[in-house]
């Protein structure tokens, strides 16, 4: 029982030791305050905005090449460099750089931590009206909720468009807001391995994530950070429920099959025997080192809320209508969190609706987490889509 | 938040009127005690064994019509008639009668109640040896010595072999493991929606829903029924998470997809908006009720180590070698948890192994848990496999 034991006591050594993301300060994280309130869509009003940001490449004279870089649930702000907050090093480093495909001697690159996360934008860890954290009383929030921060936030920074707006996963979830929302403000929009909508099974797969939060006794119906706790077990379990979910089948078998974790034969127990439990036991606790319960909750809850036909009674191709936006999508053919099927049903709805559009369908084994991991076709059409855009506007 | 905290409030309930099913006696469900100790893979050695049985028509002069049916993870031996233990429905009502596929008016048909499982049958629930409950005392077992302890029992019953062996999922591994143990005591095996060794995947699911039940400080260490209590969070977690991989996409899309629960618009909160998680969450609030946690530990770390091929240098084949047994076996087509693949590789072996055999992939949208479900083709197909074979047998 040893390494469940490890599991367990690593959990409470991590709660101890997890760096405070709740408070971070513009010393820490760089930090901007919107000017004004933000609406919601669930109807409150969020009185005070921070948004936490990081930037890589100069910005032009005419301010014409920017790129928003979204990202996905688990990511923040820094795409193109290392987390300053935890150490951990930047999570889109293969594309973002000098002479990378979104080539930072180009395009002036710019990521957000987004609204409801944890790593100092306003969120449910960050401190409530009444000064102490906001936990389960922050408001739900949504896509659009995120992408409406974005926007104001882009906006005080003197950007009237965008060049492009990009992410994978919910990353290209508010690429697609973006487009929608705001389609004069957005020359191009890269939604990848993502969805117009959540599926059932997508809902089902974050419920069970929310549900093992919200059963740790230490979530404390969601004000844990106010009584000094947190719901680590809950949090770790959720985790490696989704974690499964962003791997292929074939790359569970490639990378672990049945093999066996520091041993010749099974111990009988409920040990880590397989490589492939030791791994996701990882995945968990690495994962309460970094994230917010709460934000997990909050974020996941705005996916699961995402639906954008449903606002054109059910007409996909109404939300696109006369766009102007020119899109790139790509999927991975073994992703079965957000299936090639989705994003070929968004660009059908592009087609239907008159816009320029391209999807590249990129044959991988690497399932939803193809979007981070070394895929050259994928790497080299997405340079070569940026280029022939900025070519054509001029950067 | 309504609905969260009556989730937690319910499961709070069920705690407390959970039938007691760790001392069921011979007078509330029947028992045989097997003659002699048991010897496990793990190199232990269980002193006393119970088991727990049902059975459905007669066993004819020369005790040549017996059918052993064996349950899934999560099933019982109440597959024929219902549970007089929890009141529920028998499992396999539509396969199991007078005129079924498995027909009563033919064939004398038992179940048991596997080892390590909760209903009846020794296993970490029942009394160890200092009268207490085993917990996590209990030694880890395996689907070869579930079939040792069933192989006793049908010794015990005065059955020197039986007419067919059959089940599905973890059920169509102790069928494969019958004919592999004791080739000369089955006459045919059916093996439905089933595999011959479980994928790093399968192993991932299952690891999730251990970590959940082993993180509620309810679980105790195991010893939670010393101290009167149940990890009734964790294990509906489990439950929730496992239950994703028994039902295909498509199925939860057409049952369920976005639709709302008893409401017009979503009500940003955490609330069970979606149906589908109405329904997820049911299914983790009812197995609270019926299911031992620790059972649930032990049976699905069995499964972890089925790996058939294992005994015989990775050559499936060659562990069917020769065997007289005729198989056949069944998958559907939407099934992702043991998908078609799994048994098509069983065939193969069997095929090289030279045995009798057909395999038949049954088109369903249904999932994993199609085989428990309403698909005639099947029923018929079954139907005609036993007919056909009990000619053949002059039964």
């Amino acid at each position: 029982m040893e390494r469940l034991l490890d599991f367990r006591r690593r959990c409470g050594h991590l709660k101890r030791t997890m760096p405070d993301t709740t408070r971070l300060s513009p010393s820490e994280v760089k930090q901007l305050a919107l000017p004004g309130p933000l609406s919601l869509d669930c109807g409150e009003t969020l009185e005070t905005v921070r948004i936490a940001y990081e930037t890589w490449g100069e910005l032009n004279a005419d301010k014409s090449n920017a790129i928003l870089v979204c990202h996905a649930l688990t990511g923040d702000q820094f795409a193109g460099s290392d987390n300053v907050v935890t150490g951990r090093p930047a999570w889109w480093p293969r594309m973002i750089g000098p002479g990378k495909p979104i080539d930072t001697d180009r395009f002036h690159v710019i990521a957000t931590n987004v609204l409801g996360g944890c790593m100092g934008t306003t969120g449910p860890a960050s401190p409530g009206p009444d000064g102490k954290p906001w936990g389960t009383r922050f408001p739900v929030i949504t896509i659009g909720d995120m992408v409406r921060a974005q926007r104001a936030f882009i906006e005080a920074l003197g950007i009237d468009s965008l060049f492009s707006v990009m992410g994978g996963s919910m990353g290209g979830m508010q690429a697609l807001e973006w487009a929608v929302q705001a389609p004069e403000k957005v020359f191009t929009a890269v939604p990848i391995a993502t969805a117009a909508r959540h599926s059932a099974q997508n809902i089902a797969f974050y419920e069970v994530g929310r549900q093992a939060i919200m059963a740790d006794p230490d979530w404390c119906d969601g004000l844990y950070l106010a009584e000094g706790r947190r719901p680590a077990r809950g949090l770790a379990i959720a985790r490696m429920a989704a974690h499964i979910t962003y791997v292929s089948e074939s790359a569970l078998k490639r990378k672990f099959d049945r093999g066996l974790q520091d041993r010749e034969k099974a111990s009988f127990s409920f040990d880590a025997d397989f490589q492939v439990e030791s791994y996701l036991r990882y995945q968990g606790h690495s994962f309460v080192d970094r994230f917010d319960a709460n934000s997990y909750l909050y974020v996941t809850r705005a996916m699961d809320y995402f639906d954008m036909a449903a606002r054109y009674n059910g007409r996909l191709a109404e939300a696109f209508k006369g766009t102007p936006v020119r899109f790139c999508l790509f999927s991975f053919t073994s992703d079965w969190h957000y299936p090639p099927e989705a994003s070929r049903e968004i660009t059908r709805a592009l087609a239907a609706a008159g816009a320029e559009v391209s999807h590249l369908e990129i044959e991988s084994d690497k399932g939803h987490d193809a979007f981070l991991l070394d895929e050259p076709v994928y790497e080299k059409a997405l340079a070569g889509f940026l280029t022939a855009n900025a070519e054509l506007r001029g950067i």
